[in-house]
């Protein structure tokens, strides 16, 4: 049986997600082309890689080049001043989109965040129609990035799936990540899913493992046949043990976001 | 213990599906009837057989005398000029309401069709209150019985239960079955259940097994008690090998109805 | 300026609310084409006139030829034995939906009922998008040209109105029309609207008078640019004069089909 | 690992759920204390308890004094006069309100009830967001609570979860309990989250095991972390054997609250 | 023509919207009895009066006797200590009710009140259906009384309307009034629709003029038929310069209940 | 009566709208602050005059200080290739938030526009929470910046009203201004409301004058108190008279966003 794609290019393939993606998502193509600001030594056979950065559109075109899907996960990972996030999220991935229409790329699957939606409560369990609440510059300019890719859905017909990931990690590090974790291999079988799905259009999909607390109401991709197979049970313990109970009135346990809330304007940190 | 029905009357009891509920329904009643346009020769000895066309309103009528329950999979049971559907479909299922009120029927489970829903789309996520969208003279004729037996519940009392089944084949046959089978023993299952629920006044049910992709959302026929046992996830890696990608963007991919959107109009279709 | 429409037909038009819509859409078209079983003998020199039964098919293809919009207020206008709804409202609504694919109209009007929905409660405040729930077999034919114009709509592209009017008389008869009227001006400006807006798609719209009590939502019909000007405040005082009370918990008081859900089976009524 | 709270009070401790909790929740806090109009003579030695009547303000003062949670699940169990349930139910839940408030206690379980919600139909599928249909005078008293709960919330910052439990007995007793059953296990389980979730603010959640027919949807509880591990169907065949089919149109069958829903006015019963 | 009433109950007949409603409400009943604790002497001839407290259920019981329709207004109208209220709008209710039972008077018309859903936002836009949020034991009364007649219309089939008053004053006393208010003559409109309207069943109406700021979402009491027919407009002025702004981010501004989600507990503020 | 600001911001002054608002806005402020990259020659007494890029973020902090409240209009107003939406949108609403914060000012209205949700349709008739649709890399912006503001609100709390304005001409030029129509005299009572209303946090709300056709609902923006006084009857039959009709099939007629939709990549048309 023929693989489902020829080449699939994953941006940020050298950062936590992306290394695990190279290994996860190698049945759906033959060769992935693995796009970082960082250089990847550890090249696999049916791997190639290319050192750039997302700002530069000319690279950016150049990288999509000859192939027919890409998984962005590239770009700045969490909240940092406005020109980092303006170069690397907002620039950066105009030109993947503009790029990936120019190249005629059928499906991108893109590494949104819950942060795009941090400002929303876990008691008011949104699906994903509900309005952004961004919880910061970082979760703004994922805001961004939804709306280009259903503009290119709409006018160009490039197919995407945005994915909210909470908290993607090896463990749930902390009493928060009981409820918002996503485990490495539910990560990519939620991108398998997006890649492999009939028909996506323009989706947004939660990213979550089949935790006991159920923050958000996914159904409404039910469309990408994404079954989660990990909880959070098997941690619950541990974590327990080792960190103090939340307090349940503080912003960060009534947020989606969780600690995202907490933090001030990113160019006033910087400038402590 | 005694079963829940001394009579059930099967229509379109020699058909693919009528053949199964032969089997999966003989628990449930002392005596099923079987009702079909061909003659059935197997006969069992809880069976009994009439042999008759429904749109004779006569024969429907006295093939319903005795029978308190009916599970009317009878009619045309996919796109065919008007004069058939009228004669098969929408006559016919008048003439089994019509007799089931007459002679006191406590409840029927008719075989409606995704086909009532055809041009509602996966990304929609609809539940089965939302407006019919037929995408056939099939698919009308499937609504009107819809509309036909809640009008019996309100009015007259008579109990329904209207399965919106999408595909019920002996296993997944195309890339699309992939998320719209029902297996025979589900379909089993869900008959069963609409059978023996406590109170159904009038339902609405889609008829899908647990797969993987979810196209719609059947939350509000959860009083029928109907928990699917089987997916098709053993047949995925077969059915891929086998056939060809869908092209996300054909309506066949987006609407529910699959490629009855593609159809011409029956009696065009019949003169060509 | 020229008129929107070449040649308008209009069936029922010897009927109440048709003889209204002759004097109400006469300057939409150059020409009025008049169907109704009966003879209509005053014709005005806008006018032509066919006299056939709807069950007549080719009749019914005849009269379609060359119109380029249909008033579809044909058929039988209460509860009726199943033959006769048969007849004039199912078999004779298709007739002119299949004409009108094959001349080309562009866009049907079609007088459907409050019967449609007539188990809705008042208190339910439905809008549009609810489920059907027929009080009759006349409201049943009504759900399933509803669904049948649906069908065309989206199959082949022919536009539909489908107008659930609730009581249109001269002036409100009783206490229920204090709220469910619709002024012979007001269901003028409504087909108008329906023929001029620049889309409907297909359309269901409710067919009221601005009246104090606000039985339904009717939003979804916005695009329609309907607004009604007449309301029964002015009749308030001699209905409530000569018409005792109703019963507030009398079906025909809960339900929206007012006295419809009170009738039984026309088949067993016309046997009486 | 220190226990997530040093004393849990336990109002109705005598009771048949209270007995379960003293069991189930003697993880949970280093100390249970135990409230009850009856006396409790098994105390274990993480145990103390007090006999008084929850319309004793200053008792119940007393008893919520060094609490830092409630699990209230005293007064009167069922329809009884008014007097009884203004004195048990809502003068008696104001005592512990308020005395919760003064003393600062963090959490209330509140054992509110399905009969807050009797008057909605299992067609219905309701979740947690409905209004409230009471079924009895005892419904009422529940409802009630929910609001002043709500109040001390929203006013107070004092965390409750609502538990409107539908039948929780040994095992299934009638075929209604089929759908309507909370296991002992599964109750605790319910209790467990309600009083370990990281945050509840004010939280209403059905209390029902993961039975077949589901009658409402509990989606709004997610945050609760409540996953229930029993079901039903292994009572099933007893349950159809010993007990009658019941009437599909009875108000009973039709209702959530079941037979509440057949009994009068509690202070004419009591004078029968 | 003959009035819808014989004798309508009017309970705080003294209040400051008893007194209006004694002028409103003549022209719908031959005669009105008129109940307070306080002695009302201007008496007209169509009027008849009795003093006595709302918590003596005797002479409440009295108070109905042919009595067919009650306006009940009485009770305490603000916050005050949990005393007062669980006697004069708890227990004081009940009676009202039971007597109404007894007795079989047709329809009530309560006067519950903005502080039902005091700590609902304006932002959200609520309509009658969302769930109570109470802010003070006053606001929690009323969600009593609102269950409580909920209860004895499905149980007993006795009709009520419960009115959420906003601010019913002479005239808008400051900025928040400018969209709360509801004119005498507009409160005179709503209970006379109330009284007046074919069904009503168990209706939750807000009780609000046709201000320019709209708070909430009253269409699911369309049956009523209120037409409310004044604005706060021509008191914009007077208001603005006489009342300073107010900070957009207190409380007080942000939540329906204005100022009362200030106030503390009754019973601390009683003993200050 | 003291005005509600000392000095409003109005970017893009020399504009169409902005010239508006410069007369409109006169009585709610002491002083008028106009910034445009056009120099503005008439100015009042009351206005002082800016020239300057909105991409140049010294220049705005500069004309933000001083400020209590900014009418936000300038920036690209139609298509145009990325780098320039870029500067003056995205980076130039950036800056004007930014410059908002650091200076305290209260609240800020911005013209974003119904390009945001271009890609909705009419017969939707979505409401203000519906998900964006943009249609052009413009609208793309305009969804950008309203993310952008509920971020500054959610965490800085600055308040913003974001005016999805519709087609603000001095009269109807086409057929479908006939619907989308927002009369001068309208949109200054929008942003007069937006600056007025007690408490607006962050708010949606479309701009659109009273016309008979309504696309959407406003709903909830219902605390703005904006109530439209114009209407497009009075130009219709002059605009029928000069436009032809539309093509009910179109896109243009289908989407909210009309000819918007049918433009290409604004970079592509750029190099034509």
């Amino acid at each position: 049986m023929s693989k489902p794609y020829k080449t699939i290019l994953i941006t940020g393939a050298a950062g936590r997600l992306g290394t695990e993606l190279r290994r996860g998502l190698a049945p759906l193509a033959d060769r992935l082309r693995l796009a970082d600001v960082a250089e990847i030594k550890d090249l696999q056979p049916n791997e190639e890689a290319m050192v750039f950065d997302l700002a530069d559109e000319a690279a950016v075109t150049k990288a999509v080049e000859g192939v027919d899907a890409i998984v962005h996960f590239g770009g700045v990972p969490l909240e940092r001043p406005w020109e980092d996030i303006l170069d690397a999220n907002i620039r950066g991935s105009y030109h993947i989109y503009e790029a990936a229409r120019k190249h005629g790329v059928k499906r991108v699957v893109y590494a949104s965040s819950v942060h795009a939606i941090g400002y929303q409560t876990l008691e008011a369990h949104i699906d994903t129609d509900a309005p952004v609440r961004p919880d910061s510059l970082y979760g703004v300019s994922k805001c961004f990035v939804e709306a280009l890719s259903r503009f290119y859905w709409d006018k160009f017909g490039l197919e995407s799936v945005c994915l909210r990931i909470f908290s993607s990690f090896p463990e749930p590090a902390d009493r928060r990540m009981l409820w918002s974790w996503l485990s490495f291999e539910d990560c990519t079988r939620l991108v398998t899913a997006s890649l492999t799905a009939p028909r996506v259009g323009h989706t947004i999909s939660f990213g979550l493992s089949d935790n006991a607390v159920k923050p958000v109401d996914n159904g409404k991709a039910g469309h990408l046949g994404y079954v989660p197979q990990d909880n959070t049970e098997r941690f619950r313990a541990k974590v327990e043990a080792e960190k103090p109970p939340v307090d349940p009135k503080a912003p960060s346990t009534l947020y989606l976001g969780g600690w995202f809330v907490d933090i001030g304007h990113p160019n006033d940190e910087a400038s402590k």
